[in-house]
């Protein structure tokens, strides 16, 4: 498996707290705050201190922990302790109702409560011992995309990639900046092409800044300059995340990730989703059923707090579009990269 | 000819000075300046307070008449005042040395100086009344632009446009604006989608300001957006402007149109051109030979001043692309709309 050292480790547990990058500080500061409260861990959640399903999943374990230990200092009966806490447990999981990550992993630790043969002392330690596995495994899944995707990364590739699926929305190392870490880990003359990722910028704001501090040579380009570096031929392949996948392969990511593929398609370059299998939804059959969240006009309109257009212009705002499946030259998962037919292809991924 | 009324004139001689909008201050604020003095005149060239090389043509028309007038009130001879007039013209046409339109107008300007017989008063006169002619004439070639443009928008239809080809770019009427505003004044159905265009967000600051000032119902999207609308059937036609188009009909055109085009390409969607035939240098063979400017990197790392991503990231910023003839449908100019083969369509339109 990949050796590839980042920098980045997003959230962690450490001894007794939840240790976290302030998301809200990037790209003017890369500070960590440490969650050392229950109560602390919903806002952290709820005001996205922490982003990013999985990391938010994390989160969401490490919150259980930090009220078991408050808990555990009341003077308070075993079946008390975990009547509360189980209590506590929902109330953190409904930090962003949104989230399957966040509910998936506090039910995990709802199971160890009830599951523990153990005393107070005991859960406590068991809760923690839990919340960390799931972080590791979190970054085991993402090496393992990561190690799948370099097979396919040419030697002194240039990647484009889109918004930010990388280190800083997962514990630590990224699905489509996994594939970087580790095609750069094998290759240091790999590059990346970020895509500024408007409107929110996450291109911007939170890929360059994770890629820079791990020393992987990174150009900032706007969205619409995609296609001007894919004709002069600078750009080798394109990687990006996933927000969901139909069972047919169509897949929903951050808006303008369907813009690109086409630009793709046009140059001939591969184009590649990579994600975890956690992300295909098997229960929807194309991309067509995907509900697309529409956001808020600020979004569009106001930049750092200031207009930028006529107020008093029309806006729509899709947060998402869906990629279809006929642009996608291979989708890499966990269980190695998965090639049409993707009907076919995903099916296998999930009865091996 | 369209009878459509805009409310917006970019530059205008009223009586003894030339009024214009100050474009340094949009979309905050739509305020027009009068400059009344040559030395002024020079300095809102140079600062951009009036930007769109056939607008800058007319600015320096404009301050050639200011010169003269500030010359007359001289206490010296004819000769005298011509060979300073013509100096000063010289100087002017110096405030921006790229635009060619500048060049041509100051030209025109000293032709009338040289050839007139008349006295003092009489060639500020003959000067004023050339301004004039310039400012009307390019309000025509853009009129008769839209009126072709007009008859290939369909009924009620959404037209998708890039950067600002519009009246702030020109006296006031625009190409690829003076194709909505014809297509509007004969159907009040027709809609616009306008690109923010990034980095300089000329769609979301200029264009989406004079769409709306004039009543044109106008949609204001990210540029990563427009193949998530083209694919729902939201948009019609594209239609944006030039800065330059080769004899073969490549063109070069704000960065970011290339890849609408292609986005274009890929739904079926038609994408035109609308640009006089001025803007084809028909000295260049193809797309190839037109050298793209590159500007600077704070354009794309800052917003309003602030910073948005990593700031040691890499940057590349074109301030243009070109968009290949193969995907443009045709070239609206003020003798018609070129089709394919462009090559012949170009020097017919020349020769006629």
């Amino acid at each position: 498996m990949s050796n590839f050292k980042s920098k980045i480790k997003t959230i962690e547990w450490v001894e007794n707290y939840s240790k976290m990058v302030d998301q809200t500080l990037l790209p003017e500061e890369f500070k960590y705050v440490n969650i050392t409260t229950g109560d602390s861990m919903y806002k952290a959640i709820k005001t996205m201190i922490v982003r990013g399903a999985p990391a938010i999943g994390v989160a969401g374990a490490h919150g259980v922990v930090l009220y078991a230990q408050e808990l555990a200092k009341e003077n308070i009966s075993r079946d008390e302790f975990i009547n509360k806490l189980l209590k506590k447990a929902d109330y953190m999981a409904s930090s962003r109702p949104t989230a399957v990550n966040l509910m998936w992993a506090v039910k995990k630790q709802k199971e160890i409560v009830k599951k523990s043969q153990s005393d107070i002392k005991g859960i406590v330690e068991e809760l923690k011992a839990n919340a960390i596995k799931l972080e590791n495994e979190d970054i085991e899944i993402n090496k393992k995309i990561g190690d799948f995707g370099a097979e396919v990364v040419p030697k002194g590739a240039t990647i484009l990639t889109h918004c930010n699926a990388g280190a800083l929305a997962t514990v630590g190392y990224g699905t489509a900046l996994g594939v970087v870490r580790s095609a750069f880990a094998n290759d240091p003359t790999v590059k990346v092409f970020a895509d500024e990722t408007r409107p929110r910028q996450q291109g911007a704001r939170i890929t360059t800044l994770e890629l820079t501090m791990d020393g992987i040579p990174t150009t900032l380009i706007t969205d619409g300059m995609c296609s001007y570096f894919m004709k002069k031929g600078m750009i080798d392949m394109v990687v990006v995340g996933a927000d969901r996948i139909a069972a047919n392969g169509d897949t929903a990511n951050k808006i303008g990730t369907y813009t690109v593929a086409i630009a793709a398609k046009y140059h001939n370059i591969p184009f590649y989703i990579a994600a975890p299998l956690s992300t295909i939804d098997t229960s929807i059959k194309t991309g067509d059923e995907i509900i697309i969240e529409e956001r808020s006009r600020e979004e569009v309109t106001h930049i750092n707090g200031k207009i930028i257009c006529a107020p008093d212009v029309n806006v729509i705002n899709p947060g998402f579009d869906v990629t279809p499946n006929e642009l996608i030259t291979g989708i890499i998962t966990e269980k190695g990269i998965l090639k049409p037919d993707y009907k076919k292809s995903i099916l296998e991924a999930f009865n091996c």
